[in-house]
């Protein structure tokens, strides 16, 4: 069975109030590109920052400015920026059928090695709202500077249905 | 209607000459990969450095050793390297259906924080030349040092109809 | 004719095991994300890092930690881990139709622009187990830090039959 939301009826929305998260309004489109772009049953997001209330979660790289735990917690933002624009662009999260693939910058100081650790905030969002249909290929890689400073920078491609 | 082009029949490559740009001779095969593949009516574009007539538009990091400004010209090379690339693929620009995903990676210092400024160079032509069907998805991200020395690189992926 | 493999019968793991390379187990699934993510026809395939026998090829930057010819090595090694995934996923590697797309990530320090003659170290792997099915589309670029010190990290995309 595809469809992601089985335990009890839950929807992700649900899952998401349950985790005490918020689906941020998204994003305008900015200049030249937009938050979502769909191709046939794909659902392409623009790289997303961790703004929270208009203002970044996390900034600098990591461990030097920002410590791993407030970059996980910086992930985790990005993941439900990218969770809104998607929401904005097929109506209902229920309509995703999986997360294929995240892409996760993290800014970083040279000879920093745990993107996987912080990635997994965002990684770890997607299985707590979708449960198997939230498992994803990712790539995690570390950048020495990202957009407006951003720790971190989410990209996503989801499957919808 | 999903074509793009609906101003006076005025073709992507006259769009083009109207901006004063031409259509580089896309760069040959290196090695073991290709400058597109098709699969179905997505087109992927290999990574483009902002090479024109043989030379590279800019070199290193921004801002130490290259402007902003002249960063955001170097990203539209790219994207129009990009542009001969596909158009070599299929033929006619005006078969792009849409522009569907940008990957921008900018040459960046630490610090630096305007690597969508600089990728605005890559997005703000596609919508030049394609007008509604140029608005894509877009990742922007800083990197330590790219290809030849580049200071920007772009990937894109295109559907074609 | 899409079928890659025409010389004499030949299948791409009778071609690695020509090549002295033997597929390695694919990595388990660790946390929230899976090695790979089939859609349709398209196989996703996570970030690999070059891990043999349990440890990495290399570790650290180009060219102050790690040679070039090293760097090249541990991005075959980095493309066998993604073929090995690739395996697991769809059972036959003589199923992959083409190879679309690496994203290849070189730990680099300021200043190294030799990320495409690393890269070919996973894309000659690509071209000489498929041939031609093996030409892909790349974007090789800088990181200033990958995942546990990871001097190379390859994406892959591939279209199966």
């Amino acid at each position: 069975m595809s469809h992601p939301v089985t335990a009890g009826q839950t929807t992700p929305e649900q899952r998401l109030e349950a985790l005490g998260l918020t689906l941020p309004t998204p994003a305008k489109p900015v200049a030249a590109y937009v938050p979502t772009r769909r191709v046939g049953n794909l659902v392409y997001v623009s790289g997303q920052i961790p703004m929270r209330n208009g203002a970044l979660v996390a900034s600098g790289p990591v461990p030097s400015a920002v410590g791993v735990e407030l970059a996980i917690e910086a992930a985790r933002q990005c993941a439900l920026n990218a969770l809104a624009a998607v929401k904005a662009e097929v109506g209902e999260l229920s309509r995703v059928k999986h997360v294929v693939r995240l892409g996760v910058w993290v800014c970083s100081d040279a000879g920093f090695t745990e993107q996987p650790r912080v990635a997994n905030g965002a990684s770890e969002l997607m299985m707590a709202v979708f449960g198997d249909a939230g498992r994803h290929c990712r790539a995690a890689v570390g950048s020495i500077a990202l957009p407006l400073g951003a720790t971190v920078e989410v990209e996503a491609l989801v499957e919808v249905g």
